[in-house]
Formats: C-alpha cells, sequence, structure tokens
C-alpha cells in the first residue's frame, strides 16, 4: 500500500486529494465524511446527486421503506448546487480528469473542494474558471451544516445562474424513505425548505437552507419546485469577477421535537445571522475540547499521525454522544450500510476509546442499552430464554433487526439461515462487560443504581436461563452459539463466550452484594421493578461457580471451542481455491472454511484483549496457533491481533497490524459490494480499535483492579506517543518514547484528592496530585 | 398399482413371473431370493453373471475394498452355468422375450426357473429347447445352498456341453473383496472349489460345488482355470432328449470355523450324497417349525395374503437367527446396501415379530448389541459422552460405520456433513427399549443378569451424559439431535427421543432395583464389571424425574420438537417444486425440507405405536396434523401411521398404509439408485412393519403391564385373520373376523401353568390352560 496513490498528507491533520479518482467516488464520500453524531453528509462535491453516492444520514430516522430492511433515512439534499452559464450547466461529472482537488481537516471535519473548470462555454481554455467551497457538519448546533463558495475568475461583464437547491432525489440503499414531500421558499425568512414524511415509521424530515450572498449581486430570483426538490434560480452579476455566498443546510426530523419545520426554518435564519466565520469558531471550540483528551499524537511518521487522527475523527462524529436512546452504527451515519444500528462493535470496540477519555459519552451510550432492554427482553422471550438477550442488529428500540435468512447460497441461490440472530449470544455479556469497565473507570455508582444494575442482572438472568448444566459433567456450559469468528456456528463452549459470560455473571453478584450490603433500598427498588428474586441470586452463584471455562491444554493452547482442534488444520490461502464462486460466504452452513480451523477473525486472542488473565507464554503460544489461521475477514480482528502482539513484545509485528487497521477505509483496501450487497461506508469499529491499538497495545495500558499499568512496548518507527487518559475524573498524561515513560496528572475534577496507583512493567508507583512520574525504560 | 403387471397369484404362498420385465431386473434379484439369515442368494438364472446383479451375500464378511465403505462381501457364484451347443454359447441375456418364467415359492424359499429357448442353432423355431431349475438356500444347512438343473427337448444325438463352474467376478457394490483368489478341482472328493481372501479384513471365504448327474451320460470332462473363476466342462449324451442333474453349492468363511475350505468340501460331498429331495425336506421341516408360529393368515383377499407372506419370510431370511454376534442388515443379505448393516430399524421394526413369535430370535439379535458394547462405549467416549451410545450404521464390531459426510450436495456437488452418526441418539434408547419388552414378554431374567442389565445401565448413563439440565426451567432436555424424521437435524427436545429416553432411563432404574432388593449377587457382579456407582443411580432417577417431557397443546397436538409449530406449513407436495436437482437430499443443512413441517417419515406417529399413553383423542389430533405433513420418504413410515390409523378406528386408512408398505418391494414402488448410490434391496424394516400393522393395528394388539390387550380394527377386505402369539411360552392362537375375537391357548411349554390376563375392548378376561376365549364384536 502507497499512501500516494489515494492522498497528499498536508499535515498531521489534513489530506488533500489531488489526483481525482472516479474508481474512489465511494470512499471519497465516507472518508471525506462531515459529521457530528447526529447527522453525516457525505463527501461529495456540492452540484453532484444520487449517481454520486450524495447523501445526508440522519440518526433516529428508521424507516423501513423496501418491506426488508429497515434502515436511518437521508435527508434531502440542503446543498445542492447548479451553475449555468449562458443557461448551459456546467459539467462536474466525476471523471478522471475533473480537475477537483478535495481536501479534509480531520481536526474540525471541514471538507474543501477547489476546482478549475477547462473548456467551459465561450471561454478559452487556459482560462480556467475557478470553483471554491467549503463546509462541516457543526458540533455547536448539531443540526447544521454550514457552507462556503466562492467562484473565481468569471467573466465580469457575463451574468451568471446559480441554482441553490434542496434536492429530494438522494442515494438510498433500499428504497425512497420520503414521502408527501411538501417544499416552499419562506420568502419572510427568505428560507428555502422541503420536508417528507419517512414510509414506514412516519417521521416528518425536514431539510431548511438559508443564504447570504457576500459578493456578487443578486439581479434576479425565481423559484423552480419540482415534485423531488426545489431550487432558487438566482442571476448572478460578479463583483471583481467573482462570486461568493455562504449557506447553511438545516436538518430537523419530529423524532426531535413537535414542529421540526419550524426549528428549522428559525435555525437556518440564526445560521445566516451569525455567518459561516462565526459558525466555525464556535465549532471549532467543541472539537477543540475533546481533541484536549482525546488527540493521539505521534512523532516519527506524519502519515501514521494523520491516519490515527482519521479514526480518531470518524469513531468521535459516529457516536451520539448528544443522545442517550441512539445507538453507534456499524457503519456510523457514513451510509446506510448495516441499518445504521448497532452490533457488539459499539461496546467491545467504540466504546474504550470514549470510557477513558469521555466517560460521560459512553455513558450515553451505554444509556442506550438500558433504553433499549426491552427490545432485548422481547427477543429472549421469543426464543425462550429469560432476561436481556440483547439483538444481534440493534436499532433504535432495540428490538432485533437481524433477519433469519440473510446471506445467500451463491451456488443454488438459496438463501441462508444464518444465526447471527439467535446464537451469536456474546453481545449481552458483551454489554454487561462494558457497564463493569465503566464503573471500574469512573466509580460512578448513581449509573449503577439508574440503570448498570438492571441491566446486569437482566443479562445474568439471560445466562442464567441460557445455560445448560451438564449433570456428568458437573459443569454450566453453553452450548449451540457462534463466537466472534462467525465462521464457525453451532458449537460448544467458545471460550471467549464462556469466559465473558461467567465475568459477567460474577460482576451482576457483586452488585447484587453491593447493593444488599450498602444500598439496600436502591437493591429494593430495582428488585421490586424487575421481579428479581433470591433463588436466581442462588442460581448465578451456583453457575458462576460451576462455569465451564476451558483452561490452556499441555501446549498452553486455548481451544475456541469443543472440538476445534479436530477440524482440518489449513490456512485461508489454501482453501480459498476451494470456492466455486468467489461471492461464496466462507461460513455456514457449507461453506469453505466451515470444517477447518480457518477462523473469519480474533476470537482467543479477542478473549486476551478484555481479559488479563492468563501469562505471556498462554498469550504466545495463542498467537502462534490462531494468526496464520485467522482470515481476517472482519475488520474487528486487526487490531485485537495487533494488541497480543504488542503485549507479547512483537512490537514490529504489532506494527503491521496498526498499518492493517488504520488504513482499512483511507487506502480503500475494503470492497465496498459484495454478493450485490453495499457494506462499504466507514469502518467504526476498526477506528476505535485503533485507539486501543495505540493505548492497550504499543503503551501497553490496562486498567486493573488496582489501578493503571503499563508495559509499553513502543514500535520502533515511532519516536514519541502521547495521549491522555481520564480515570475516576482524573486528567492523566502519558508521554512515551522508547527511552522513558512519562505519566503526568494534568487535572482532578474530583474534590477529594485521589491516589493514583500506576504499575510501570510490574513496579509500582504512586500518582499524587500535581506530581509527575518519569520511569525510565 | 396393479399386481398383474409385476407377478401372477399362484396361491397364498407363491407367485410367478410369467412377463418378463428386463427393468425389473435388479427386483428381481432381490424379491426372489433365496436367503436363510447366513447367506442371501440372489433371484438370478445360474447362467447369468454380474451383469445381472447376480450375488450370493454372505453375512459376518464385512470388508474395506474400496477404502471408503465396509460391507458384506459376496461368495464366489457356485451355481453358474454356461450351456454349448456345437460348440456355441446359449444367450440367456435378460431382453423382453427372454422366454422364461420365474417362480417363488415364499413358504420355503424355492426359486423356479422355465426357459423355454426359441432359434436355438441347428433347430427350428418352434423346436423349443427347455431349461429348468430350482433351488433354495437350506435352513437345515445355512451353508448349502441346494439345485436342481434339467435340460428337456435335447436331440438325443447331438452332445451337448455344460459348463458348471464357480465364478469369482459377481457383482461388487463397493469394489472387489476377494484377492488371493486360488482354485481347484479335488478330484478325490469329486469338488470343486474357489477361494479368496477379503480385502481389508483378511476373511477366507471359500465356496465349494459338488454335482450329480441324474440323466444324461457324461462323455468327458475338462477343467477350465481362469484367473477368478473355475469351471468344469462336461460333455453330455443326452438320455431320453433329457438332461437332468443337482448340484449344491456351499460356503464357508474363516469366521465360521478355522478351515472353512476342509468344511466346504466335506459338506458338498455329504449334499451330493444326501440328494436334493432329501435336502429339500430337511429344509421344509424347518420352515414348518417357523410358520407354525410365524405365520398369519388372512381370507378374503390372495394377493393380500401373498404379500403379508412375502414380507414375513423376507423379515425372516434377513435375520441372522443362529448368531447372537450378527445384526439384520437393513437390506438383509439381499445385496450389499446399507453396508450389511443394522439401524434403528432392528430393534424397532424387525424384532418385534420375533419377540412374539420366537422371542429366542430376538433374544440372539439383542445379544449382538451386547456383544457390540465396546464399540458404543467407544462411540460414546470419542463424543466426549458415558455409557454406550450405539452406533447408526452398525456392522460387526458395533463402531460407528456412518461416515462424517454422506449425502452430496446435488447443486454444488460439496458434502453434505449429516449428523446421523452424532445426533441421532434415539438408537441407543431404541435397543433399551426392546430389552425391555423382551423382559416384558418372555420374563427371562437369565438375561437380563448376563446381557440386558448392563446394556440398559450402559444405555441410561449415555443418557445422563447427553441431557442437560436447564437450570431456569427446572428440567432436563435433549438438544441438538435428529427424531425419527431426519429432515430436520439440530432439533431440540424430540418428543419421540425424549419420551424413549425416560423410558429407557426408569427402566434402567427398576432393574437397578429387582437386582438390588433380589439378586444383590448378580447387580454386585455388573456394578463392579462396569464400576457403576450409586451417585450415577441417584442422578438417573433425579433426571427421570425432572425429564422434560412435552405434553399436547390445547388442541391435543404433540410439537415434534421445540419450535416445529412455527416452522412453514406446507407439503410435500408443494415444496417439491422447489427442487433445483430431482436428486436432492430434502433436509439437512439447505434443503427443500429443512425450513417447513414437511417430516419425511412418523415421528409423534412412531412415539404413539411404541407407548400407550395417550388417549384416542390426541392420537386422532395427532395423526390428523402430521399425516399430510408426511413424505413418506423412509420405507418405515407408512406401517406406523397405518398401525395408529387402526387404532383410531379408520381401519380403511390404515388398509391403504398397508397396500402402501407391503409392496413397496413386490411391486418395486422404490427407486433402486437414487444420487448415484444403490439403495435397492428388500426393506427389511417395512417387511417388519408389516406383521405390526397386520398385529397392533388390524387386530389392536398391545402388551400391558398386566397382559394383552386387543382392540380389533380388521379392515372390511378381510373376512378372517388368524395369527399366533407367544406370551411367556405359551402359544396363542388369534382368530379374528369382523363379529368375532377367538384366543385359543395352543401350548404351555412352561412347567408352571399361567392364568393370562386379556383385554378386548375395555373388558378384562382370564385365559385359562386349555381354555379357548371367544368374544363378540
Ligand atoms: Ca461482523
Ligand atoms: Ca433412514
Amino acid at each position: 500500500m502507497n499512501a500516494d496513490q489515494f492522498f497528499e498528507i498536508v499535515d498531521g491533520w489534513q489530506l488533500k486529494i489531488t489526483k481525482f479518482d472516479p474508481e474512489q467516488l465511494i470512499h471519497y464520500g465516507s472518508n471525506l465524511l462531515c459529521g457530528n453524531g447526529y447527522l453525516g453528509y457525505r463527501g461529495t462535491l456540492p452540484e453532484w446527486g444520487k449517481e454520486e453516492y450524495q447523501a445526508c444520514i440522519v440518526s433516529d430516522t428508521y424507516d423501513m421503506a423496501d418491506g426488508k430492511w429497515r434502515e436511518l433515512s437521508n435527508a434531502p439534499n440542503g446543498l445542492a448546487t447548479e451553475l449555468l452559464l449562458a443557461d448551459q450547466s456546467l459539467d462536474f461529472s466525476p471523471v478522471k480528469n475533473l480537475n477537483t482537488n478535495l481536501s479534509f481537516n480531520y481536526q474540525y471535519g471541514i471538507f474543501k473542494r477547489n476546482s478549475k473548470l477547462k473548456n467551459v462555454i465561450n471561454r478559452s481554455s487556459a482560462d480556467k474558471l475557478e470553483v471554491e467551497s467549503e463546509r462541516f457538519a457543526s458540533y455547536s448546533n448539531l443540526h447544521l451544516i454550514a457552507n462556503k463558495y466562492q467562484l473565481n475568475n468569471l467573466n465580469q461583464d457575463k451574468l451568471l445562474k446559480i441554482r441553490l437547491g434542496i434536492e429530494g432525489d438522494v442515494w438510498d440503499l433500499n428504497g425512497e424513505h420520503l414521502t408527501n414531500l411538501k417544499n416552499d421558499y419562506e420568502t419572510e425568512q427568505a428560507v428555502l425548505y422541503l420536508q417528507g414524511t419517512t414510509v414506514e415509521s412516519k417521521i416528518d424530515l425536514v431539510t431548511a437552507m438559508s443564504f447570504n450572498f457576500k459578493q456578487g449581486l443578486v439581479k434576479n430570483m425565481r423559484i423552480i419546485s419540482r415534485a423531488k426538490s426545489i431550487y432558487l434560480e438566482l442571476t448572478i452579476q460578479p463583483e471583481n469577477n467573482s462570486c461568493k455566498f455562504e449557506r447553511n443546510m438545516v436538518v430537523y426530523s419530529s423524532n426531535d421535537l413537535t414542529d421540526p419545520l419550524a426549528a428549522a426554518i428559525k435555525t437556518a435564519v440564526q445560521a445566516r445571522e451569525k455567518e459561516y466565520k462565526q459558525l466555525l469558531i464556535e465549532h471549532q471550540q467543541c472539537w477543540d475540547v475533546k481533541w484536549a483528551v482525546m488527540d493521539i499524537k505521534i512523532k516519527g511518521n506524519l502519515l501514521d499521525q494523520l491516519a490515527i487522527r482519521f479514526n480518531l475523527y470518524h469513531n468521535i462524529i459516529a457516536t451520539p454522544a448528544h443522545s442517550e436512546y441512539l445507538p453507534i452504527g456499524a457503519r456510523g451515519l457514513s451510509c446506510q450500510a448495516y441499518q445504521g444500528s448497532a452490533f457488539w462493535d459499539q461496546e467491545i470496540f467504540n466504546l474504550p476509546m470514549f470510557l477513558f477519555t469521555k466517560p460521560e459519552i459512553a455513558k450515553n451510550i451505554l444509556k442506550y442499552r438500558y433504553h433499549t432492554l426491552d427490545g432485548a427482553r422481547k427477543k429472549a422471550q421469543d426464543l425462550g430464554f429469560a432476561g436481556a438477550f440483547y439483538a444481534w442488529i440493534s436499532g433504535k428500540t432495540g428490538q432485533e433487526l437481524c433477519p433469519d435468512f440473510f446471506f445467500k447460497d451463491m451456488i443454488s441461490g438459496r438463501k441462508i439461515r444464518n444465526h447471527f440472530n439467535d446464537w451469536q449470544i456474546h453481545v449481552s455479556p458483551d454489554i454487561g462487560y462494558t457497564i463493569w469497565k465503566y464503573y471500574q473507570v469512573t466509580d460512578d455508582l448513581d449509573f449503577i443504581f439508574n440503570y448498570g444494575a438492571e441491566m446486569l442482572f437482566e443479562i445474568a438472568r439471560f445466562i442464567h436461563s441460557r445455560v445448560h448444566y451438564n449433570d456428568r459433567q458437573d459443569y454450566y456450559e453453553l452450548i449451540r452459539l457462534l463466537g466472534p469468528d462467525e465462521y464457525h456456528e453451532n458449537i460448544d463452549n467458545n471460550v471467549f463466550t464462556n469466559y465473558q459470560s461467567q465475568f459477567v455473571l460474577k460482576k451482576a453478584i457483586y452488585f447484587y452484594h453491593l447493593l444488599l450490603n450498602k444500598y439496600p433500598e436502591e437493591l429494593a427498588r430495582i428488585k421490586s421493578s424487575i421481579e428479581l428474586t433470591e433463588t436466581e441470586i442462588t442460581a448465578w452463584q451456583r453457575i458462576a461457580e460451576k462455569f465451564y471455562l476451558p483452561e490452556p491444554n499441555q501446549a498452553n493452547l486455548l481451544e475456541q471451542f469443543d472440538g476445534y482442534f479436530e477440524l482440518e488444520d489449513t490456512t485461508a490461502e489454501v482453501i480459498k481455491k476451494r470456492l466455486i464462486n468467489n461471492q461464496e460466504y466462507w461460513g455456514w452452513p457449507n461453506g469453505i472454511a466451515v470444517f477447518t480451523q480457518v477462523i473469519k477473525q480474533a476470537d482467543v486472542i479477542q478473549l486476551f484483549t478484555l481479559h488479563d488473565i492468563f501469562n505471556q507464554d498462554i498469550l504466545a503460544a495463542n498467537y502462534d496457533y490462531y494468526e496464520p489461521r485467522t482470515q481476517h475477514g472482519s475488520s474487528l480482528s486487526p487490531s485485537q491481533y495487533g494488541i497480543i502482539a504488542a503485549r507479547i513484545g512483537r512490537s514490529e509485528l504489532a506494527y503491521q497490524y496498526f498499518k492493517k487497521s488504520a488504513f482499512i477505509d483511507l487506502m480503500s483496501t475494503n470492497k465496498a459490494v459484495s454478493g450485490g450487497t453495499f457494506i462499504g461506508g466507514i469502518h467504526t469499529a476498526a477506528a476505535g480499535g485503533i485507539w486501543q491499538l495505540i493505548i492497550n497495545g504499543f503503551s501497553g495500558f490496562k486498567l486493573t483492579k488496582s489501578g493503571l499499568e503499563f508495559n509499553p512496548a513502543l514500535v520502533e518507527e515511532w519516536e514519541e506517543l502521547e495521549y491522555k487518559l481520564n480515570y475516576r475524573s482524573a486528567i492523566l498524561q502519558i508521554n512515551l518514547t522508547p527511552a522513558k515513560l512519562k505519566i503526568k496528572l494534568l487535572d482532578m475534577q474530583t474534590e477529594k484528592p485521589v491516589e493514583i496507583k500506576v504499575k510501570v512493567l510490574a513496579r509500582e508507583y504512586i500518582l499524587e496530585p500535581d506530581s509527575q512520574l518519569q520511569i525510565k525504560l
């Protein structure tokens, strides 16, 4: 891989695309996304439309338009622009010689374009018309996309027509979501709008647009209202051969407030009044606050620095931090793929970065799981279980969105009954695990009282109803499931799931006793609310004590599941030749990997990144065993292998996994379409995984019972690594060089100063307020 | 179906095939089989060879010749015959105008042929040469096939050459089994032999042949020894235009005794000395003893009478009654299909007829299961279980012969991992069930001491290790299995398997306590031999008490397995249209029946035929529900539906199922080849099922705790039904007409006369020695 073919590095925050490649169109749209957790506006030119994958994905707008797939809706495009010279449209079609540069600033999420148009009508070929535009999705007002637009090198004596519109015909994956379209130009406020209602969920979605000419004289204006769009056609007299305007696209839905249209118009007016410059300042302040604790700085490789920020940025904008009712989509808000829904990725991949920097964001997302408890309870009940079995694909309500028949057998054309929805049970303990981690980091007992305990109890209940006691072996086990490795369905005692489930059971019991002893009223309230009985707690205890936790064998290996070692021992390379059709699914029920030891992604290794309970020899043995057998068919896999590589002292291998993971989207190493299904967009879990790989891998950070621990394994390439951690409301700054680890307590937001215990390479230290540790490595 | 197109009825024992149809060749071979439980000689002409599916399948000769399939070996054909006139071979190729009549006598298993040869060299077309031959597989000497051969209408002045040989080139399904062939003509004894050794198992298999000319003069003789055969070429001078000889084919293997060659030669000599007529008398006496108790007589439909005898005959000759070390093959000894091995069919379909007529035969076959306990123990252990998990396909040793990959996905060409071998667990409780039935019929405690208890304990152990306790539901359940209906794999709580398993657990506990209280020394011996502990018994008790036994729902329906009623509700007719390839397997993992309620065979209905624990309403409701959803893709199915149809008073439907089941082979309604695999031969389980359908269905016989019960449901077509039952060494004769049921105690072989309790249509009677019951219906 060579970055040059994709982009130029401007600095550690910015990239520039000077060799526009129409083949990369779908990737540009996602990689250059402006977003803020409420909406995501794809990196397309204002002159582009649905053919160029223009879309503005809006959170909390789940709708099913095709009778099959429930996904997020796209707002009408309030930045739609058409330019006419002598009544002829200028052509911005994405071709090889488009002569457009794109650039993106990941510090503030600013998309810029510069186009130089040759051969424009009535002009010589050397005489290029220049178009510049810039935009960001505001973090100070989540409904706003602010935009600047400028035309240079115009003929002063020629009138220009500019159509500023709201286009309702946008790029939808599975059907058009907006019906009953209504549009108008509110002359009093000078705001254009287009409103529609979603097909199934009947959500009103409004895009409003205001503008403000800064240069150029508006000589005339007319309204072009079509079935799916409304445009203002402005006839402009250039000033100093230029024309310049600001523009605000505002999006509201009826899920935000009762009168989204009024709110959109009002915001559009306010934004116009405030002007682009001020809007940008306010927006940047929001980002500065984030980066103050979330940034990761490295020295030694500018491309890596940029790639790190790219991933941090995308994990941040994918996350609906403003809400406690919304999930992080597997592709964030970069497109409609994966139904805008959360998978286990959310807790295990997206959240750790927030947990350790801005835990209030992690809290909001965990509250989303609280608010979707009923969906999880329903799923459990429908399948004959108790408690909370969280959805494999979780949208607004938490009801299972994963259909029974998903993949297609590419040879027979028959649909395959995959069991992600009913057998991939680890999602519930994964959520429980993250609740525990949140508590461990924050000590936030209020969260436990109001949300965490109930969730953990319901997850424990689910585990209780899902385990089976093996009378003869005298242990509880988990049968017929999928672990993280999805190529092997219908397996028993997946070590990852067993350890994870037992861990969460123990935590549920822990909180039960904590509340019982110290906060009996809180417990009484929860118990009565979910009708929890003593008998259940006794059962959890019995199950936790007798849970089957497979141990490493004589070769130090953990068997991924019962019988795994007896499967055909081969590699992905070898079995790939057995494909009859290249688009075949490798897994269940009869795919090429099913009867082999080839796994899709980290599984035993995934266990190691979550649970620090095995020694280095075991880590190394399992790494050596599973690594060559892993296909990395999931973007979740490389970061986890990287973490363990770093932990066993193989930082150069970890670095290879860093490259593999950090550039998945940035260098478009993934396919956007597979088996006829669009699966492109930003791999937000891989983005979150990059944070883990650096912090937990290269800097060797672990949160333990007693405090913080570091076992640095910095890669040679990097001269320095700097980042911040938020631990129990204290902000720590970590500086790591090959020779030295510095830990500085920057800020202590609690009243009572706390001593923080730090362990570095097995030696223990105490970090006191206003102190700094400097440890030679 | 019309019998006429297949055969003519001679009487209630005999049929004749006068319109020879070459298309039916493979079926003739099986239907007209001479057999005696030791060997099966297919219904072919002596002049035929492997192209005409000539084979003589020999029990206890398991061998793998192709590296894949272990099957029974075929003996060299000691009846091979070639006729030469003027040094030209006479042609007996099976063509439409063969002009051969075949006939078979099912009373004594006698195969006859009569051929009239037109257009034979040197003769006018009206001048037909007649060939007659006749044979039987002797029951008085199991190694012997006796044969008569006669040529009529010969030219007195022309010499005839007859080649009498042993042909080693026979019809083998999966590779040639005999190597190191050795042949010779023992001049002193005048016996020809051919001997070979099986490829894998190194069994020596010998065919010897002796002959004796009764008419015609042997003018000359020479030996033709080839690589795979040896022939004697006899030049014959006809006497009275005829020639007539007797011939004996004798088969021995080194599994029978140490010097099979010597034994074969000796037997061949003895048979020649005894002559055909005497051999036949001795053989017939053996059959007379069998029929005295096993025959079923009906009046009113001669075709049905013949069909009944056909099925009884085939169940008898399929059964190695002479041995306690051999299984009943799913196709008996009619061909090599199904590996000459036992399935659950053996206990549930083949044995009941013997249990209630000649229980000593059932005992021998059950002892076979005892002698294969180690194979079953090994299978359990290999799969992580305890006790005895009997093989799905059980040969000599009881080790599992069912391969992991069995069917082929006809669309992709990939092999399918079916789970008959590891998930179809009901085979073990099915055996346990039959052990109990044997005990119930015979009161044979010696068998329990020496065989039955140990088997039951090991089966209980297996169930113990296979069940799972559901802590939350507080019951034990069986997860991930196949019931009798093989289209639905990987299911939970199959009612058939759950009830059957719990039943057998209870019987194991019953015998444990019986022995403990009355025969503690016997128990001590068994316990020490299999290291059985008190803890295990306690566990069995706990499991039996808390076994999940699904109850009928509000509509009186038992759900075949968890979730069955939620599957697509359709019929075999409808889904058949979804086949992409006609040879596709309908079941696992993605066949057309998998996600539907279409079932292959009786399953809930199968439970009803074994356990009389549900009332008539429940029987009727489930019959009405499952009947239209059953494809009857297994020959095991129709008889069981027939039994339940009769029980709920629908004898006309039962009669339709009788027809369906009784004529499977007789009218060749089955395919002999499917998916490239030969699956032809006699459906011995269907043969056994016919006995059940008549006795348990039409005469409504049940064995209950207190005695015998009859609820007759005779079909209108039949004027009378007569059969015998053997109950605790008493022989009862049952005569049933539409108006009357007569039960007569014929014989009481025990010292102490027993009163037998009989219940007819809910009224109780006592049958005393030498008494007779006559009950008006
Ligand atoms: Ca996945
Ligand atoms: Ca079968």
